[in-house]
């Protein structure tokens, strides 16, 4: 079969075989709805950016595309997208005409799920649904009672997976950190690609650093899914791609690799990583211009490579602390950036991610938790279909905290409590229930069936976060937010490993590709 | 003069005497759109309830109203009400027809600034503007580095005034905490009010527990503001009053104290403070209605006994963890209910508080920091004029703690720049910035104009946060954020002493009240 025909039949059998698991996942969902969040859980009751911002910029982007464009094209870039209608100029950069444009956004895939291994975990980002998960490329592990930055390796990827697949409110796993262990980008790449898929049934995104190592991890992924036609169905790894060097250049190796991912069935983090103030203007409104441009080029490079192919449409802008150059990605200024992104893809209904949830302390600090709480919930609230950066990173991703992943899903629920909003059905707005209460009744609700009734579905509690008064804290002996998390977390790792790969699958991917990931440390006696 | 003609003079002079004062006041504000954030910065972003949703709520308030109206009335309340056009059913019951509901909104004092003993700190709380203030009374103060809850005092509830009046985004300070050495009610009202009005030259909120006692506060804020017309023309201090039992009843001594105060030209705030799933609906749409419920027969009440008196509309429901019926501060329904209230306020266009910013936790922690962080930041963004207990609180109003008052300065100030959002000016999306820089400039934005033009202008930096890289933090032995807070607030404390009263004001009020604050705690030396 060539690519064009197994693109073909991934699209049918791809349709059916996924809309049948989904429906089969949805079925063991029905449940959602009597819990008070889930996963998907729409945004939109915050809103940075007015319908008439929204068009503004949208002009001011395609002033960009069309006037300014992209520098370092690379000659298979120029080849597919001056077919599509992309113009090099004679000062070597390529521009992107406005109708160019306007099809492509008119034309893109949307409205595509993103799949998981296990198809309880698929994902429908778009619209105003929101998914939260990891990401990050940090190079260090927190410890968290010492504030220890050491090293970080392929066990802590592998371990930060399976916390995720864990916590039921880290909605997927791109990979967290470096394996600093592993000089070769091969061996990086396949082991990275690796410790994730064996961790979590969660969908996995992960970055590539050369286009044979694309392939190579696709062939890995073949194998687990069994079969490229299987994979091709349900492809539940995409690929972080930063296609772009802001501001408005194309990244050589990047570009090579996304072109593999694109024909592998791969969907794509099309992800632009500017920061304001250094390689994106100062100006909040110009960096979203500027950010969500960059995206478009990516979202007509890949379909220009193959019409249709999936995506997601990574605006991800960062924001420097003006005063130092520095990247601080718990600042205010983040959670709107974030927010605007979130926003602008949904205006033109494209699947999209951004980075929220970071921060800038380098502990599990007050600090912290208010950073990323409202980074969390403004970009939630915002709308955005893919939260990554969601959990564990610290010192604006320079570390990522075990620990913290699973403080984070108790911050994450009680974001998504808040997009869930108020409940203002005829049911909660029934005032029987005060009238019953006050005329001839207890003169309180602490018993009432309404009470009762909501106590599971409307209210959110908290698995590390304690409520205790002060007497009863006192008399536990005051034990710190940071001890509990750290004895939760330790729960997790010592009995959560995911077993979703045959150990005959497990032979094959480790016969044929260099997996450093002992099985030791994958729970299994030696 | 009669009280009448006082009132009279009052509103006349008032307005002329306010408007100049105020006018003044602007002035120096001027470089206020120069600054990234400010007192009264509008939100309206985050919006849990519909248009439509406030219209549903708002006729389930009537029926509330009409047909469930209040118990336990006092004979005061039941003369100025009934006048008014209230109705006793022969259940005892005060009953609330729509006409009057519906003409005390239409009537009520709406749009009136609340004032400040220094004129550059008064308040428009309306529309979408937004302050963060203190409020509580909490009985402990909680010493951050060891977790110790001690019995708090009127030395440490003069220093958090003083820790207000230094912070630049704690708007108010209503009183923090119980002065625990002053058993008598007398000295407890008279030396709370006092040591809050010595402490800071913000405005001022406090509570009484006898009408003597208010009458008596009256006298001394008299004093302090020049004589009584002085004080009239300009109140700086407002009684927090739960005139309310909620459900849906009078409380006495409250509401004696609610008549001296709206007889004497202090504004009220009209305080429901029941708490979801206990004392109001565990529905978080049935406990708006309740709230705003009862706060309307507040507003009935003081424009009952003076037609257009000031007030704050202090919607104010707290919520239950169900599992325990304790209260839960820093919960997301706490930021729902919060928001909504706030929004309630706006569709009828009056003055309104409520509170935000507490946590559960215990210490100045992680759980602290992501319980206020999306709480101050969502009730922000929906638009809420007053949002009381914003800074320094945990373990749900049980502790005060004053280094937390400093951190949560921070907390504020990353809200209201969310609130503040991004400016999408012709200025701010000028793409001329991006084709400088990517065509034939420097290929980054660090040094452009733009950049060092909206360094202080549009981006906020923490006080105590830090944004050191690990190696940075390291070298400087790894601070804690916790030692940082308590540097910093040592260094308030030992140097900001308010001294805007008059030695021999303060000696008369000395002559004629039993104040207890020693003047060696006021940094005078002896």
């Amino acid at each position: 079969m060539t690519i064009e025909a197994n693109e073909t039949a991934m699209k049918d059998s791809g349709r059916r075989g996924g809309r049948d698991a989904r429906r089969q996942a949805r079925a063991s969902k029905l449940s959602d709805q009597d819990r008070p969040i889930w996963p998907g859980l729409p945004g939109g009751k915050y809103q940075v950016l007015t319908p008439a911002d929204m068009q503004k910029i949208h002009h001011k982007i395609l002033d960009v595309l069309e006037q300014i464009g992209f520098a370092d094209a690379i000659p298979s870039t120029i080849e597919y997208m001056t077919k599509a209608g992309a113009v090099m100029g004679e000062d070597g950069r390529m521009r992107f005409p406005r109708a160019l444009v306007e099809d492509t956004i008119a034309k893109a895939a949307r409205r595509f799920p993103l799949y998981a291994q296990d198809p309880r975990y698929d994902m429908d980002p778009w619209g105003k649904n929101v998914y939260y998960g990891t990401a990050g490329a940090a190079v260090n592990v927190v410890e968290p009672l010492t504030g220890e930055y050491r090293e970080s390796t392929v066990v802590d990827l592998y371990d930060c997976a399976r916390i995720v697949d864990h916590c039921d409110n880290i909605h997927f796993f791109q990979r967290t950190n470096v394996c600093r262990e592993l000089p070769s980008p091969r061996d990086l790449d396949i082991n990275t690609a690796y410790a994730s898929v064996v961790g979590t049934t969660k969908h996995v995104g992960t970055g590539m650093t050369h286009p044979d190592h694309v392939t190579e991890v696709l062939e890995m992924l073949h194998m687990i899914a069994g079969g490229e036609d299987k994979w091709r169905e349900r492809p539940f790894v995409s690929q972080s791609n930063c296609f772009v060097v802001p501001p408005l250049k194309f990244a050589e190796d990047a570009c090579k690799c996304l072109e593999v991912a694109v024909l592998g069935g791969m969907p794509v983090l099309l992800l632009s990583a500017g920061q304001a103030g250094a390689t994106a203007p100062a100006s909040l409104a110009g960096t979203v211009v500027q950010a969500v441009a960059e995206c478009l080029v990516g979202l007509i490079y890949v379909n220009a490579i193959k019409p249709g192919a999936p995506y997601i449409f990574g605006t991800w802008p960062f924001v420097s602390d003006l005063r130092t150059g520095a990247m601080s990605g718990g600042s205010p200024e983040q959670a709107l950036l974030s927010s605007a992104c979130g926003q602008m893809a949904n205006f033109y209904d494209l699947n999209g991610g951004t980075g929220a949830g970071m921060c800038d302390s380098k502990v599990i600090d007050f600090q912290a938790g208010y950073e990323k709480a409202y980074n969390l919930t403004l970009v939630g609230n915002a709308g955005t279909n893919l939260i990554y950066e969601a959990a564990g990173m610290h010192a604006s991703l320079l570390g990522i905290c075990k620990e913290t992943l699973v403080a984070d899903n108790d911050i994450i629920a009680a974001a998504q409590r808040t997009m869930r909003g108020i409940d203002t059905s005829d049911e909660a707005l029934d005032i029987e229930t005060i009238r019953n209460v006050c005329i001839g009744g207890p003169g309180h609700y602490l018993g009432s069936d309404q009470t009762l009734h909501l106590m599971q579905r409307d209210y959110v509690y908290p698995s590390i976060g304690d409520r205790w008064s002060p007497n009863e804290w006192n008399e536990r002996g005051r034990p710190t937010y940071v001890d509990r998390a750290v004895k939760k977390t330790a729960e997790i790792l010592k009995n959560h490993h995911p077993k979703h790969i045959s150990r005959e699958v497990d032979d094959a991917i480790r016969a044929k590709f260099p997996i450093k990931l002992d099985r030791k440390d994958m729970g299994e006696v030696a």
